[in-house]
């Protein structure tokens, strides 16, 4: 029997995940069949057979990506000074994700199927659940050395800034005129306003 | 030939409607037939197809009333003395739809809907961008009396209001944890902080 390199695996899993993403944000996951995908990998669906046995589990493990990518970028944000500072370079990375086509027309799709598809839809709760967490912790640091507001309530601000990050994808997916790039300074006065206004 | 009275008309329609939108709210658009709207209505498919030939054509409708009534909500907040507590009504009025578990799935299946179908798509697309002029208008009134802080752009404000509205229908989406008539606080202290904040 043929050894499995755990690398080559990962490498040739990723090139099908890629594609995969490609394929969505051009036609959504339901007007994506799985030749489509194959060809898009160059790949036989024999061999995409072999990682994915569904276009299914292709959603979950980009999902999962997703989960494994924001917690990798929380954990080196709390390694600065200023944890406000911090919070707005997330939310200009969101900013940033949102006026990606690929990106956006991607967590639209998802945000869709979660409603549709009972699995998905709990993956991308636990993500957000995880999101939140981690945003709430944050917010308890940045309070704790005075660089946000106490009087804001960690878990509440955390949720309304998800909301905020929502709302960003949500103005992608119905208004034409907003530009996640010239937004920022907008942005920045909501949150600065809102978690750390001058005394 | 018959005459058609048209408030009786009107009412007929309106019972339809009514009626898709508790099917909907409990399946889904793709999930409910003609067949389940017409038994909810209490009607015959034949009556059914005489006020609204396809179920899209019912959809188009429950987007319309929407448009309708929040032009007519916004009418009348102009009237208000104080315009800055009058956009937290309306806010207030939001967080009550979210917490309403029928229109809030429904908001959630046309947003759905609006990726899939181009119609669905400009119609709500041509909704929120009268909603945004509304909210602009009432941010610009608001200003010129000093009720708001002459620093905000009607319009960017107006898009990022819009953009909390999304948020908060997608916290129902993912976050149970999210209970509307508890969040009404928070609500208020990131709009006051934002739009008018101590000098």
């Amino acid at each position: 029997m043929r050894k499995v390199d755990p690398e080559k695996h990962a490498a040739r899993r990723q090139v099908i995940v890629d594609a995969a993403i490609a394929c969505f944000a051009r036609k959504g996951f339901h007007g994506t069949s799985t030749a489509e995908i194959c060809a898009e990998a160059g790949m036989s669906p024999g061999n995409l057979f072999h990682y994915f046995p569904t276009k299914h589990a292709i959603i979950t493990a980009i999902v999962e990506e997703e989960r494994q990518e924001t917690a990798e970028f929380f954990r080196e944000l709390h390694e600065s000074p200023d944890l406000f500072a911090a919070l707005l370079g997330f939310m200009d990375v969101v900013l940033g994700l949102a006026a990606d086509p690929v990106y956006s027309s991607l967590a639209l799709e998802i945000a869709a199927e979660a409603m549709r598809d009972e699995h998905i839809g709990e993956l991308v709760a636990a993500n957000d659940a995880e999101l939140r967490a981690a945003l709430s912790a944050l917010i308890k640091a940045a309070s704790g050395r005075g660089q946000i507001d106490a009087a804001i309530d960690p878990e509440a601000g955390a949720r309304w800034i998800a909301a905020i990050i929502d709302g960003i994808f949500g103005r992608i997916a119905v208004d034409p005129g907003f530009k996640p790039d010239q937004e920022r300074p907008m942005m920045h006065l909501l949150l600065t306003r809102f978690l750390c206004p001058k005394p």
